[in-house]
């Protein structure tokens, strides 16, 4: 089966409002087995509305729209809905009937345009919405089946879940074919690499299908397997035990793990501590590990050592060493990483130091040049980052780069 | 003039990314006094890319693309404008240069697949991307301009702002109507509170047009004003003066500024230094200051004490109070403000300790208690919080509430 997302709403064309909910549907639609063709934003046009209506029902058979329902004269989705089938609105008593009732036991006086909200294009179906005052509905256009959801995200989600999604499923076949996902989780090599070394996986047409995708310094490695549910939890498996194979220690987790969540594991099977001593990141390192619930047996604190006086003072990097080499050097880092655990008395001690930009770079020392060390147990390990991107991404990928020579070196 | 906005991904389609470019992309346009009269969602697929730019470039006069320009099979968006153009591809000898130099620059290897970025269909011109490998690219295609992005959203993002813009107003008239916002940043009231403060300028219909939006502990009072460029700086300038003075002290700021900036500035003017001592945000507030370039002359740095013999070892937290009161108590948050400014010796010290859950949680404690602490040259104040929300919402709050605390306690 395959669906097509319109979500409609002049703030969302203009970017006042950023749209979550094509990406929430689509998610659950994927879940159920539905592929979904393509989604588009339209803004609240009736025109607009109804010729994108049809083309959707024209090239899908399930075409769910969101937002447009509410009780101003913009709200033009049931009048679209009715104009791209070929039927009149009616009025219906029994939403008028429950859309009083909802206002008079909040003690509110409904004003007269919110009967807007009772019409319905003849020949739909209501699906009835607990979460706010306007009520979704269902028709069909064609060979295609519409579904019109409230706009605000909190009452989509409700209708979709409650009202939408039970019929859906009645639309597809009991022994189906559906879609699953698995997300493997790469840091430390670059897209290109991971493209070369699955590229015969990622070949169109090839089912299971692969794909990458690269955000934020990780990249993540996507199969999508289609088939019985049986067939589809053979395939990812055997998908994933391929691309581990190729991709190494490059997969740190599956599914959207994080590298904290990972590193916080290791650490906790280990029975090993964590203490860190950030320049560069200034406490992102900590942040990070921190977002895990739970991992206060793991992770004892650290020393965010901005200033040198904090360097020298707290952590015992030596003056002479600062004035001779830097602040941003291999010494710097490794004395880091060595004080702090010292000073924590922790197994595992990180030391971040680096130029984070706009500015401080040099031609020795360009922006992003970071040394990260680790000291576990007194064995020192260092690694000199060259990394691209503004200062926020500079210093989210060298806080990530720390966590994932923990993993490596541990692991 | 007339705009769509194309973004390509399976990943968008399928739900497992949130598309934020349509949004910002959207937003910029807006601001230019551009129209954006849709947006679509299309995946990796070189045939529904085909038709979707084709039809887009039939509606409106400026096409604008995002993704699908990576080093991968499935980035077809550079063969796709070449069909729907009919156009062949060519490989840009002075991109390939420029991907090679990159890579050397990092002292990497350059895998070939990379070279398939050096490709542009023939007749268009290319936008250098300063921020990541994939160079965008401009041409044309009947009456309307196209103009293809790279996908991830900083890169999407600076050339957006340093090459499609600058060439976008050349398409322009030069006295045309503009829209520009203003938004007022405010922390410390609740929208409820601050939209009475302002009903009557938020009413239906009334120009300058003013919302608020809500998230993450910030409520924005957004200002749109439509008309001339010097109509609408009038009306903004005119506008924020008067939501100021409703407002008061809760406007920290506007277009964006965060908390950090403006404490790290208050702090700047003031010859002010500040160290942290933070629990239960594990370096939220550090990393938060630290993402503002310059702030090393303000921010020496701080200590990171999860666990309760940091509290002690390193903050001089009193071993018998922690006992006799808790960690998360008013007298520990004092002592590790106290502690950390007579550690590093400087003028304003922060401490937090909190529950910011799941777990961890009691009667008297509940999930979302926090108590910060503020020690300014020797005065220490105090405030117990109580914030909604799950682990990460607790603990971003927590960390604004203590920079507001500093803004409000110095200003």
């Amino acid at each position: 089966m395959r669906a097509y997302v319109l979500s409609t709403g002049d703030e969302l064309i203009r970017g006042r409002t950023l749209d979550t909910n094509t990406s929430e549907i689509a998610r659950a639609l994927a879940a159920e087995g539905v592929t979904v063709i393509g989604a588009s934003l339209v803004g609240d046009d009736e025109a607009d509305l109804v010729a994108a209506i049809r083309r959707a029902a024209g090239e899908a058979d399930v075409v769910i729209l969101s937002g447009g329902l509410g009780p101003t004269e913009d709200d033009c989705t049931r009048r679209a809905v009715a104009a791209a089938v070929g039927v009149p609105l009616e009025r219906v008593p029994e939403i008028a009937d429950a859309l009083r009732q909802r206002f008079a036991a909040r003690g509110m006086t409904m004003a007269p345009s919110n009967l807007l909200q009772a019409d319905r294009p003849v020949g739909a179906e209501t699906l009835p919405n607990r979460f706010g005052t306007a009520p979704g509905f269902a028709m069909s256009l064609g060979n295609a089946t519409l579904f019109a959801l409230p706009g605000p995200p909190h009452e989509m989600r409700g209708v979709l879940t409650e009202e939408l999604l039970p019929r859906l499923r009645r639309l597809l076949p009991a022994e189906r074919r559906v879609v699953r996902t698995r997300a493997l989780e790469t840091f430390g090599e670059r897209e290109a690499t991971i493209g070369e070394k699955i590229r015969d996986l990622m070949a169109r047409g090839r089912q299971p299908r692969v794909g990458t995708t690269a955000g934020r310094g990780v990249i993540r490695v996507i199969v999508h397997a289609e088939g019985s549910e049986t067939e589809v939890e053979a395939a990812l498996a055997k998908e994933e035990a391929e691309i581990r194979r190729r991709l190494g220690a490059s997969v740190y987790g599956v599914d959207g793990e994080t590298l904290p969540e990972v590193v916080g594991r290791m650490l906790l099977a280990r029975g090993m501590t964590l203490a860190v001593a950030e320049s560069c990141t200034g406490g992102l390192i900590g942040a990070s590990m921190t977002e895990v619930a739970g991992i206060s047996s793991v992770f004892l604190g650290g020393v965010i050592a901005y200033a040198n006086a904090v360097k020298i003072r707290e952590l015992g990097v030596d003056a002479a060493t600062l004035d001779r080499v830097g602040a941003v050097s291999e010494e710097v880092a490794r004395a880091m990483a060595s004080g702090v655990r010292a000073k924590f008395g922790s197994d595992v001690g990180i030391g971040i130091t680096g130029v984070a930009g706009p500015d401080g770079g040099s031609p020795e020392k360009p922006v992003g040049t970071v040394h990260v060390a680790l000291d576990v147990r007194g064995t020192v390990t260092h690694r000199r980052l060259s990394l691209p991107g503004d200062r926020a991404l500079v210093r989210e990928i060298a806080a990530k780069c720390a966590l994932d020579l923990v993993r490596r070196t541990i692991g």
